[in-house]
Order: structure tokens, then sequence, then C-alpha cells
């Protein structure tokens, strides 16, 4: 896995409000990548730091311990390239080039960033994501709030506001619970600061999308008190109602009993409170029902700048999404071309019986792109481990509910009987369908491709009243994977209601073993 | 994963009397190998034949299909070689000819195996797959049944029956289900049978190791009933009151409805009840309390004939499976073998407190050389997805209670609290106390290497009454390692029930950051 020609590894440190985080990236630039390493401390350099004052001598050295060790680690395994960005605790310090010597002394180069290049970065985060081309993009760190509007996947309108979680704590929040004036004042200067964006924000209809550690800490407690079913936090739906009820609890509470909540970081348990207020706001000022949660950052945002030249744009969020996961357990590539090329084409000549779109052709040529995935596990049981991948790491581009079905679909790409098991929960009316139709085309394209020969070129479809016929089109004989295939014809009439016929042009003559139902047989655990 | 210029692919045929499969391994010889596919055909060969009579004519037209989809898959795939075996249906098949010219014409080579050569491959997979000099090793197939005794890992003494599973039920079992009275008969037939092994198996303390898909599918069936809380077939341990109960089950039913309990394989389930009695009688007469399922057989011997030379044994079994399982999901392995390394050095160190041996030295290394294995499938949470690849497949030379600590020390290796989980059915007294000694042992040595660097050369442990000593021999001064192994103090006190203190030499007047309790966190799940 790690050593090839042209795989680099590029470390970015965040150096941030409340927290320095070292990322490390393997990649081949534009083609994948995949964070292989993180090192992530509560620095709390912002602690202290209003506008017009300095970052204190305890703070400073507490994020000089933090560098050393990156910078020490950055030598010791041979990076390529670390990159320091410096956000708002930095930039707004008096006293900060005391700092910055202290960490050039390191051997560090460090990027402070201003407020709108900090914003470009979270835009470039979300927009290579999400499958979003528009979408108000609000990063809420310890120092600083940046709200930007992203524009065709560009970012126009970049804003930062003073309202970090720790800045607000330490100006407002001063009991512990604080009062509730304490709350209503801070409440107060939030409204303040975004009445510029309030009457912008109300007009769009372009969704929220948050991040920083502050509001996905707010969205993992929220999915544990509600057992949300997948271990994913990027592309969660935090809503307007889960969110006001937790701020009312969190506001009712110490930090040290905060600090108990499942869920809850321990170190973010005194300011969390401050950020989950700015939220509220927000949701409430610009009428929306919730936000969407972002997994990535500026450190992500600052990686891009280095995977992919300017714009620093993926051309497809979820096929490089795909790809990127392909990469990491690759499979045989012709065989992988030829079950999307197959899935593609039942799914194209059952188009009138099944009657989806292009969003599910693009959901079954994903769960074909992955189907053998699980085999860099196991070959025995390999469509549950195929599973178990697609399910562990968010897939950018997709929703909860399409990862989910994704990973069902290779779930039940050579056998049993598809059901939604443990995500039944996020199903909605259709879902249930849409996995049996999609189901049908993966497993008939895959025994399709059983010799893994490419015998089975392309498919013909013919809808008849009571039947569905399709014709295989091969250069020689497709023995098994006719016989294979064959023994989809049950699946096929369940879900799709008629008669399967297959075929293979010219094929008539060819002899056929005696015991029909028998030969050809899945491969099966024995472990 | 499927390139490099040493990699071959090799293919195995075993052509037996109910099944013919195909296995297919890359694998660089000696070094490591993984089954990539496996195409398996109930082809019923041996149905009809009595040692007098030949193969009937839908006989081999079936094991023809069989092979002719074979010779296609390995063409259309390019394998380096296939070897095709077949046992005791074609050898014992007076037409065997016929079967065999049409097989060349499909361009294939077969080795038609006498009894002993199939027991000697029986015992090499044994030999390659368990922890054991000596065993005698029960290969039952669907026509003959191989009973050898492996004696210092060689076989000797190698003996075939003709009490294969199908040749049985053709011969005795001819109601539906059977009679009490063709039981009978067939039981008295396989004591007959075994009567010039009974005084040898009884004054032996060998343990029995069984092989072959009829005794596979029987444990299958007990742990499905059970609830077994490992998916591993391979070194079960299948009782005799458990077998027992099984069979007075099978024996109760039509073969419709044995077909019907989980765990059982639809068609096996007019034969299983033959071969549950063999292995029934041979439990009784050889006085054992039951035997250890093996998930090889014959075509895993075939294949370590081409993977190893001669004698065709991986010198340690443990540690080759190990080290096998790292290959296939390889991590930095200078940072391996430093937290190895570090992990012996403090094991060895405490032993006057743990106590434990040799075994535990081994059950901690394996955990070690595993431990960063899950970062294949993400960074975030890879302790987690490392214990589930480790529990994904058997672990050879391993009890399953030994893989289950191998997989939680993984799952425990940075952070977490260790538990047995849904191991606990499996855990015995000592257990949770071995999880914990060794928990400690692998987290502080993973603490130790935190910069991935080497800076911690080795460790020297102190015992003294009320605390332990531990000092890092470092040539530079161990910043972070020293700050995360003094995180885990608290568990070292709750787990030893003495202090911690750790200590650096010569890095005394190093200076401390400031906050002392919260930096260089563990990086933390954010997707």
């Amino acid at each position: 896995m790690y050593k090839n020609a042209t795989m680099q590894r590029s470390a970015i440190v965040d150096l941030g409000s409340n927290t320095a985080r070292l990322v490390v990236y393997a990649h081949e630039p534009g083609k994948w990548y995949r964070l292989i390493d993180e090192i992530r401390e509560p620095i709390r350099l912002g602690a202290g730091v209003q506008p017009e004052a300095g970052l204190d001598e305890a703070a400073i050295d507490r994020a000089l311990a933090a560098l050393k060790l990156y910078s020490d680690y950055a030598r010791a395994t041979s990076l390529e390239s670390i990159d320091v960005v410096a956000t708002s605790a930095v930039r707004d310090a008096a006293n900060r080039e005391t700092l910055l010597s202290e960490v050039r002394e390191l051997g560090l180069t460090v990027s402070v960033l201003d407020g709108e290049e900090e914003a470009r970065l979270g835009v470039t985060a979300v927009a290579n994501g999400f499958a979003l081309r528009d979408a108000w993009v609000v990063d809420l760190g310890g120092g600083s709030a940046q709200i930007s509007h992203m524009v065709d996947r560009d970012a126009v309108d970049c804003r930062s506001f003073p309202l970090g979680a720790v800045r607000l704590t330490e100006t407002w929040l001063l009991g512990d619970p604080p009062k509730t004036s304490e709350i209503e004042s801070l409440e107060r200067a939030v409204v303040q600061q975004l009445a510029p964006l309030v009457d912008i924000l109300r007009a769009s209809e372009h969704p929220i999308v948050a991040m920083g550690g502050t509001v996905r800490n707010l969205a993992r407690t929220i999915q544990k008190t509600q057992q949300y079913p997948l271990p994913l936090l990027h592309n969660y739906f935090l809503s307007r109602a889960a969110l006001d009820e937790l701020t009312e609890r969190l506001a009712g509470l110490r930090t040290r009993k905060r600090a108990r909540i499942p869920g809850m970081h321990p170190d973010r348990a005194d300011v969390i409170l401050a950020g989950a207020l700015v939220f509220r706001r927000l949701l409430h000022v610009s009428g929306r029902d919730g936000l969407w949660i972002a997994g990535q950052g500026i450190r992500e945002g600052a990686f891009f700048e280095r995977f992919l030249p300017a714009p620093h744009r993926v051309p497809d969020v979820g096929k490089f999404a795909v790809q990127n996961l392909f990469e990491r357990h690759a499979q045989p590539r012709r065989h992988t071309q030829r079950v999307r090329k197959l899935a593609r084409s039942l799914f194209a000549g059952l188009a009138s019986l099944h009657g989806w779109g292009e969003r599910e052709a693009e959901l079954l040529d994903a769960a074909a792109v992955l189907h053998d995935i699980g085999k860099t596990i196991n070959h025995y049981d390999h469509d549950h481990h195929g599973e178990y991948l697609v399910e562990s790491a968010p897939l950018a581009g997709f929703s909860h509910v399409e990862q989910a079905l994704i990973a069902l679909l290779v779930r039940y790409h050579r056998k049993g009987s598809p059901s939604p098991g443990r995500f039944k929960r996020l199903f909605q009316r259709d879902d249930r369908r849409r996995l049996l139709d999609l189901a049908v085309c993966l497993r008939l394209a895959e025994k399709l491709e059983r010799s893994r020969a490419g015998r089975v070129r392309d498919v013909e479809v013919e809808i008849r009243k009571k039947s569905v016929r399709v014709t295989l089109l091969a250069a020689e004989p497709p023995f098994v994977e006719l016989w294979e295939a064959r023994k989809q014809t049950g699946f096929f009439e369940r879900v799709y209601g008629r008669k399967l016929k297959l075929e293979a042009l010219g094929d008539e003559k060819e002899k056929a073993p005696a015991s029909g139902d028998s030969i050809a047989g899945e491969s099966r655990s024995r472990q």
C-alpha cells in the first residue's frame, strides 16, 4: 500500500483557536488520496484572545509543544511536505510574531490565513465533499466563524465574524452553568453580528452546510441519543428541532456534567454551548429547518490545493468518491468495467418496467464499481465484507440512504434476499423497491461475467407481455454465464413480476449438462 | 493488489465424489498467499459408483461441464497454472479412462490420486493449518474416507476406507427418512471397517482433526444452533455431545426437511446423515469427546506443494498466519517492528507481576504485528476496523479464544477499556486478565512509538514495592512519546495495581508544555 513511484505524503497542520491538528494524506495527485495519520491537540490557543490583546504565554507554549511534535513527526517519517495554516487566534493577536518566529525556528512554514482565505478553503472542502453546486458554508471555529456563499461550486461573498466558540464563551458565558441573562446577551450579540446577512439568507434557497469541531460534536451527540444506524457524520442532516432540544439541555448543565453526555468530547464541553447558540440563532434568523454537517474543513481545503490544480475541484464528487474507495481496495479492472457495462445495459433495457432515472443509474454504477472490494478482506463472504467497507467511511456526494443502498447492493450482489436490515429506519417509501430493482440488474450482470472473461459483450432486453427476454451477445458460447444467470430467474420474477428468458445468440445447439439445477454453484464460506 | 513481479496465480481443481471445486490462489511462493476465487459445483460424480461399476454417463457429463468451465476460466483470466486432482470416484471407476480422455481434450492435466496420496495432501493441509505436531487426520469425502496418523507434522500410516458419504448413503440409507434398521446396518459396517484402527486410536492421545464438506457442514449447523460468536469453522471443536444430538435429529427427518435446517447446505442434505454416523461411530470407538474441524482440505494440500518446497511445511503455523494477514493489509514495517520490540520488552520487564509465559508473549506479538492493519479501511476507527479484519478469517495456529484475544488487543491498542464484548462466552477464568495485562503492554508500546520515528529504542523496567519505573532509552528527547505514554498511567495502575513512573534517560531538563493533561490527544472519528 505505501510505496509507488507517484505516491506522495502531504501533511497539513491546522493551527486553530481551540485545536491544533496534523493530518497526513497519502495520495497520487489528481487520482486518489487517503488520510493515513492524524494527531490532534487541544491547545486552546484562543484562550484569552480579544482583538486588542495578545496570545498569552501559556497558550504559546502549548502551541509550540504541539508544533515541535509535528515537526519531529514530519522529519521522522520523511514526509514530502508539511504546511501549517493558522487562523483567527493567530491573525488577530497583536503579538503573533512572537509565536511565528519560534515556529520558523522549528523549520516549519506558516501561512496566516485572513478571514476570506480561511472561508475559501472551507468552500473548497464543501465543493469536493458534497454533490451541491450552491450552499451557505458556515465554519465555526474557536476564534471566529466564516460564512461564505458557494455559488456554482465557487466561493463568493466570504465573511468572517468574531463568533468563535471559545471567544464567545469567554466574553459572555461566565457562570457555570451560565445565567439565562448571559445566554440572552450572547444570542443578542450573535443576531446583531448576523444582521447584515439575514435578508440575503432568508431570500436564498441554498442549504446551509456547517463545519468545524463544535458542530460535528453537536451532531455526534444527537446521533448517539437517536441511535443513528450509520457511523457517519459527514452529510448528516442536523434538524433545528434536535438542535433546539440539545441546546436547552446543554444550557442547564455545568461543564462537568456536559462532558459526560454520550458523544460529547470532554475538552469541548465548556465551549460547546456557545457554538450551539450560534447555530440555533442562525437557523432561526435564516428560516431553515436544519443544516448539513461537513466532515471536512479547512484542512481538507488546504489539502485539495495540493491534490488538484486550480480551481481545485474534482469534476464529479460522487464518482470521485466511489473511484477513490475502489482504488483503496482495488480489484481487477476489466472485470469491474464489464459488470458496470452489463448492469447499465440491463438497467436501460428494463427502464419501462422499473421507471427509475439517472440517479438510480448512478447508484447502480457505484455498486458495480465496488461490488468486489470485500475481496481485499477475504474471498469467502466478500459480499458481507464489501458492505462493511462501503459503510465504514463517508461516500461524498451521496446521501446516507443512498450510501446504505450502495452498501446493500454490494452485500446482495451474488446471493441472498435483499432487505434493508438495520437501515430500515433510513428507508423511505420507495427505497425498498429501488434496492430490489437495482439488485436484480447488478446480480444478473455479475453472473453474466462469471468466467471473468468478457465473453458476454453486451445484452439486449426485450420486454414482452408476460416475460422479459434477455439475449446475450457473445463471441463464444457463454456456457457458465448462461447457467449462472438462469439461476436468478426466480429472483427476477419476484421483483419484476415477469418470466425471465435468457438466450445466448447462436448457442442453441450447445450441449447442456444433465443436472440442470445444480451446476456452477456459489462458493460458500467454509472457514 | 493484483500485480507484482513475483506474484503468481495458481489454480487447483478438486474433482471429488460429491463436489468439484476450483480454487485460485494469488501468492508469492514461500511468502504469502490468498484465495482469490472459487467456483464450486455439486457434480455428484460418485453417484452410482460401486467399486465394480463405472461412472454413469450423466455424472460424466456433469463433471465435464464443470471442467469445461474451469478450463475456460483459466484461459480467460490467464492463470499461471491449473492442476486437477481427482479422488476416489475417479480412481475407483472401471471406466475412468472415458472421462480422463475427454478432460485431456479440454487441455487440462489430471492427477488421479491413490488413497495414500490423497491422505498425504490432507495431512499437509493440517500440518500448515494447526499448531499441532501430532494428530489423526480424517478426511471424509463423497466416495471414501482417508484416515492418517500425523506424527511430528509428517504423514505416517495413511489408510483409505470406502466410507464416503455418497457411497454409504446409496448402499445403506434407502428410506427417506431411513429406517432404524438401515442406520444400524450402516453403523455396523462403519465399525467393521474401522476395526483394524480401533486399538491404535484408543491407545493414542493425539487429537482427531476432521476435514471435508460433510463435517464442515455438520459443524456449521451446530454453530448456528448455538449462536457461536465467531464466524469461523476452522479450528472449531465439535463435541461428541453436540454431534450425537444433531445426528439423532437428522435421522428423524426427510431430506427435504433437513435441507431447511439453518446452516445446512441443501445439496448435502441427502448424504449428510451418513457422514454424521461415520463421525459419531469414530468418536465412540476411539473414546474421544470431540474433534477439531479443519477448514482446509486436499486442495490446500495440493496448493502448499506449489507454494513451498518439500516437505511443504511452513516453519511456524501461527507466525506465518499472522504474517500472511499482515501482508494482506500491509502497514509501515519499521513502525510495526518497533512496536513489537517495545511490547516484548515491557512484557518481559513486567513478567514478575503478570506471570504469563511464552504463549502470551506470542499473542502479544501477533497483536503488535497486526495493530494497525485496520488503517487499510480507514484511519478513523482503525482500531475497530482492525478487530474486524482479525476476526473475519481463521488465524491458523491459534485457538478461537486466542484469536478473539488478538482481535481485542488490536481493538484496544490505543484507547478504550478492554472488555470481552461478544466473546464473553468463549472466555475462561483467566482470559480477562490475559486481555488486560497484554493490552497494557501493547498500548504503552504504541504510545512510545507515537512519532513513528524510533526515538525510543528500548525500555528498562524496574519493579518497586508500590510502583513500576519504566525508563525510555532514547537518542533524542522523546517528547511526544513520554507525553502520550504518561496518559496511560491510570490504565496501568488499574491493571497492575502500582504507580507507573515514566522517565526518559537524559530528558530531565526538557521543557514541558504548560497544560499537562491536554496535549497530543488521540485522533478521533469525525466522519
